[in-house]
């Protein structure tokens, strides 16, 4: 299996020209356009990796799923909907336009930015300090790395241009879907956005999600079943921001993907894979990442769709 | 099997309230809102069907996937998707906002009215009736029903009241998105919402995706596998309009709807699940099919998300 | 007066090269750039030409002006404006997306493509014969040329590539905006925007709506004061379709412009003025037109902002 | 006159329960919804005033104007218009919707929300207090009023309120719109709001802006002709919101509007007149001030459009 992995990796890594690596944080834009590495992990918790296997990247809107799955084992599958939607939508991750002309104002999933500055601040910790911890415990748990943490340069660089984040949360503060304070509540977006990690941490996470909830490595049950299902759900229809559709119709399976150019995927019952490729298409997806997948997905047999 | 159906059926039948038969059609208007039915189909070709299993309506926006499957065999996916995308949207089915908003102008996926209506003038036929007719002949294919045929008053319904679809035929003729004359394009289009079926007609049809293209009544091939995979991941993201993903969370299987109240499910690899119940919710999905179509898979562990 | 007049049009003219002749109707994509010509009319009926004052042109979108200043003659302020909004909006003159954004779903002001429409289709006549008419008519008694009548090739050309205000229209229908004979309205609104004129003609109209609806050639009386008023009005906030304001900003005189390149002015209590020159910018009006009136305001002090 | 105005003012009272009272600065929610005064003046310096002369409200909106001119002033018009456009639009005062959509990314004109925080960021002055001083000093020279000051707990509220502007200032920041230091910029736009005048201040300086710029009670050159022009242009087309086309044909004179209900209209080469009256319209604008405002225009004879 590694073999084949390596020879998909080697086979997508001149791919790379045709994406562009993110430039609105300052800090992701030093990555190495070259870079491609993925990971798969089976529910058995062995775990196959090709290419760049040691390169560590922000996990960025891939911890999106972090704060909503804490959410939702916290307060429930009713109480977290009526703050967020959960259907994709065709605009950019960080438009604001529906926002502003539906109603009620929530934004339409917690896979997109608002949706997961919306989560965050319903997430029922007393500081922003606690709630943060709860989630980068959670990313441990569900990568079974207990050594994951952030990386303060991405965070700084992060927060010093959060500008488009920033009016996100004021405007749903003028409109009352979200309350608290807004630097507090960003600080910890910003922070899960920096938590570091390699695509063998990440296929873990996937095929934790996969499973119903048990860690791979660690065998430890880390969530329910139920958020699982929600989680797969909403990577099936809104992980891949407005390519969503043609994400399902390429590969076939649900998946969410980062500007640094993660994506992590889940197949259902089988297992975690997850890619790193920094160069992104216009709608903010890694270009060599979803090659990568796609070869995966259909070498191994694994779509679900 | 037969008995768990019944007991679903008759569980959810009094949920009828809850919505409303759509009105924008005459015909479909005076449908009896305590309709409720439902069939399962294997790929074995056995079928099990409860409730209202001898109501015929008509397909309407279940009738997309016939013009889609009918162009992706003839002229291939790199074509079709030249005309129309693969993501899904907000809005509702048959909004015109985004048409004009976004650009290239073309629709966002084949399964809202734009895209239908722009799948249908692509259709390589020399005149509008031998185009109805091919997609016809494929309805019966796909269903191993050669009898189905349309509803005369359904069709004249929808002909006189189309509205809409005229002012989203005649804006993607004005930005060139759409060529040849509206009046024939739309007639096929409304031909094809007109479609009369039962569920078991559509269980079949949904098993027929739902196993590569073999019809499992007729064990003919009538579609690609690569057809079948595109039409499933569409269904997943796009098929339930604006719904898509809050579908997928509560039943987590690909389907399709359409408003005299019917949906087309499809689960991979194992069969296809038709239900029927008129009244709508606010976003145009059956409220008992919905919830009848939730029981069935959850009974019978179908869900693939 | 004529000698500055023809000094601003031999100054202007070689700037047609900054705008484009309109291209989507092909009978005006003929029209040579190079034309220019203005008229200015007093309110005692001196009339006072320069450059190509024998030119005939459609008047398009200025006709908009005829079939509203009709429906508010003959139906009264309180309905028309039941039907159409007053006010100005930031897209362009053929724009759906706020028909379908806002409610009620009525055009925003008369001026523009939808509202015109939905005026044409309020106008109290028995046939669409009838009503052109009248609306003919009273361009005749505006500006007092009793010969004005279409130019059957602009008209043929219009209609066979309305599409865009014939979805605009079915969209109205649709919504329950607009009632009655789609082809019947678009043929009157196709007509209205056929009629031939010189800019002495439009010089005569501008005197006439600047006056309060006498007409200062024929000395008669042929629209109330308060249409008048209104017609003023309007045009100085919505007559230069989405660059009202910056025409405002530079003319400062309520006027009416159209895709032909005409503009037609209004100086209350002082008289009119009608400039033709057929390349548009990108709002659609025309680059040299703009700029003679500007030249004509200062130079003989007609500003009214 | 007086008496007139007395009169006026009487009969238009009682209309105070069409409107409500803006309640989302805290502050101006404890408005009495029966204030209602006017002042009128001329150009030599004669005021005459009826009703609540005394009631001290702050300029809101109407003090956009004040940034505005003195941008012009001290940067050109051509500067200016290079950050703002100059043209109304349909949507409320504090929509973000076009600011995403159109390209570029500037506000459509400097009178709603957007476009007067980006000239405030543009005023070259060294620090937020500095751009402060120099915008009270402009309103204490156009109106004559050398102890005009702000209300303090008005500007606390605002600045405490004030999220939907921050989302609007942030949304510009991160497209490149907006440079500078975001609460500083909004402290001088908060300070602006809070300015405290009595209707007779603003008839003063409605009159200024009439006279091209002298005022007419200290004589002063405060203004250049051409700012005014532009002005008033702006104020005629996009002065009274997205309700600008509604108040021509109502009233038919340049007018700027506040929340606090006040309305500062302006006769180019005749006069100022300013109303106030709390309770509002949908839109915004003082429902007893249209009222008192058209009444007077009628009066008086004073209409331009």
């Amino acid at each position: 299996m590694r073999e084949r992995l390596t020879e998909i990796i080697d086979k997508c890594r001149p791919l790379y020209t045709q994406g562009k690596v993110a430039r609105y944080i300052p800090d992701l834009a030093k990555a190495d356009p070259k870079i491609l590495g993925a990971s798969v992990s089976n529910l058995e918790g062995d775990i196959f990796s090709a290419g760049d296997r040691d390169f560590r990247f922000s996990m960025q809107s891939v911890s999106k799923l972090l704060s909503l799955a804490l959410a939702l084992e916290l307060l429930g599958e009713e109480t977290v909907f009526s703050h967020v939607g959960m259907n994709p939508i065709a605009d950019s991750f960080n438009s604001i336009v529906r926002l502003e002309i539906d109603y009620p104002h929530i934004p339409h999933n917690p896979l997109i930015n608002a949706g997961a500055i919306v989560i965050v601040s319903i997430l029922p910790y007393e500081s922003a300090k606690e709630c943060f911890e709860a989630i980068l415990n959670l990313s441990r748990e569900m990568t079974g790395n207990y050594n994951l943490k952030i990386n303060e340069k991405t965070f700084l660089s992060e927060k010093a241009t959060g500008d488009r984040n920033r009016s996100l949360a004021f405007f749903m503060k003028s409109v009352g879907t979200l309350k608290g304070n807004i630097e507090d509540i960003l600080d910890v977006y910003f922070r899960e956005c920096s938590i570091e990690a390699t695509t063998e941490d990440l296929a873990i996470m996937g095929a934790t999600i996969a499973s119903g909830g048990i860690n791979p490595k660690t065998k430890k049950h880390v969530l329910s079943d139920k958020t699982c299902k929600i989680l797969r759900s909403l990577m099936a229809t809104c992980g891949m921001y407005n390519a969503s559709g043609e994400f399902a119709v390429r590969v076939g399976v649900p998946a969410k993907s980062g500007v640094s150019g993660v994506i992590l995927a889940t197949v259902p019952h089988r297992g975690g894979i997850a890619v790193v490729g920094p160069p992104l298409d216009s709608k903010g997806n890694s270009v060599t990442g979803i090659r990568v997948l796609e070869d995966i997905v259909n070498e191994f047999n694994l779509r679900i769709l």
